[in-house]
């Protein structure tokens, strides 16, 4: 009798977790009002390092961001801001950053910032706030990486989605 | 009678100030939808100092956070970013981090930004997006020293309130 | 025929763009519920300089802001965060910082961040999140620099409008 109600226990404890991540999966419940898919380059030249230290690297960067994965693409947009590896943890990082477009298609700038946790498959960015066409948005950016090759040269593939539009 | 009409424009104008700060203070008039109370242990290894100038120390951290003030509690988050002092004003700080849950009760990021008024009992950060199961959420995520030992470690208690659920 | 046909797409195409930039420049649709015009001055002292690199300056400061263009008026709110350079672009930056109000109109905090593009007349940075009387504001912090002396000093004036208040 005891290690029946142990056992309904386990199963209820089970039932809670799957119905919680079931929830998480279903989720987000609103339909993005702009949608971006972006591949954003970044070539680590000497002058780029800003520095190196045992814990990390801070990386100042202002980068071209194309609409597919092609280095020579014209860009649609730049990526200004920084980030830094915790090497601790196998090339994780944390970014801040802005995109600033200024295309015939889009004038104006996004900010996003978060943790870009590498060892997962996509990570998600918060757009927290924007400018010009994208005024007072806020959304989530998707990164994966599409090509990493150390610290020499990585190119990640960026869908942003938009939320808040005016 | 222009001396009582300037003593009636000195009580009009601390009626004024007096009303705004109990203005001031009814605030929030919201209700979060969304409530977290954790702690977030910073401990100074020599290997995490990033390096030490003359006005401040940018510091890269990487930290567990617990729900209660015990260090070795499991964590259900880590703290990601950075945060740098200005020596000249006494340990103020201004901080930018990602909280990474990975429990089993939220998976997500939530990311906060905002200076630390060190001087003051209680500090607000912003917290300006989030993803995940917090997704879009923004708040605030207010602090309180809980244990402070100079550059060597200090422990920090945070009440974070959401107020966009989703 | 074929000429005309390649003239009306070329036409089609200046309507579509001479479209898009009347629309853009119709916004914001909304109008902001608080407004602030505030002087910054950033006067860098040798000890404020944290670090100068081939490719930037990352800059910490605590500087005094004001309601009129005089160094000298008292300060209403204080501007803590950094900002970097970049450069290769001649003289673009990045900015993240708090304004820290704490006077007898407001008290509280604005946290922004974003690219600020020295070249273009005035730029908008996101105001992404806020604190005590700015509780749960985003808007746009619109700056403009009223004097610059190269590494030394400069004066930008920020108009800010919040588009959400509580």
């Amino acid at each position: 009798m005891g290690e029946l109600l142990v056992k309904s226990c386990f199963v209820l404890f089970f039932f809670f977790v799957i119905c919680q991540s079931s929830f998480a999966s279903k989720k987000p419940l609103r339909q993005p009002c702009k949608s971006l898919e972006l591949y954003y380059d970044d070539i680590l030249f000497d002058g780029m390092d800003l520095m190196t230290f045992q814990f990390g690297m801070l990386v100042v960067f202002d980068d071209p961001v194309t609409l597919d994965s092609h280095l020579l693409s014209p860009p649609v947009a730049r990526a200004q801001g920084f980030y830094f590896y915790d090497k601790k943890n196998d090339y994780n990082a944390w970014f801040a950053f802005t995109l600033v477009f200024n295309s015939t298609q889009y004038k104006g700038t996004l900010n996003i910032m978060g943790a870009d946790l590498m060892a997962a498959d996509t990570r998600d960015l918060s757009v927290v706030g924007g400018t010009g066409d994208f005024f007072l948005t806020k959304g989530i950016a998707t990164i994966q990486t599409d090509v990493f090759q150390g610290d020499k040269y990585f190119r990640l593939k960026m869908d942003i989605k938009l939320y808040e539009c005016y």
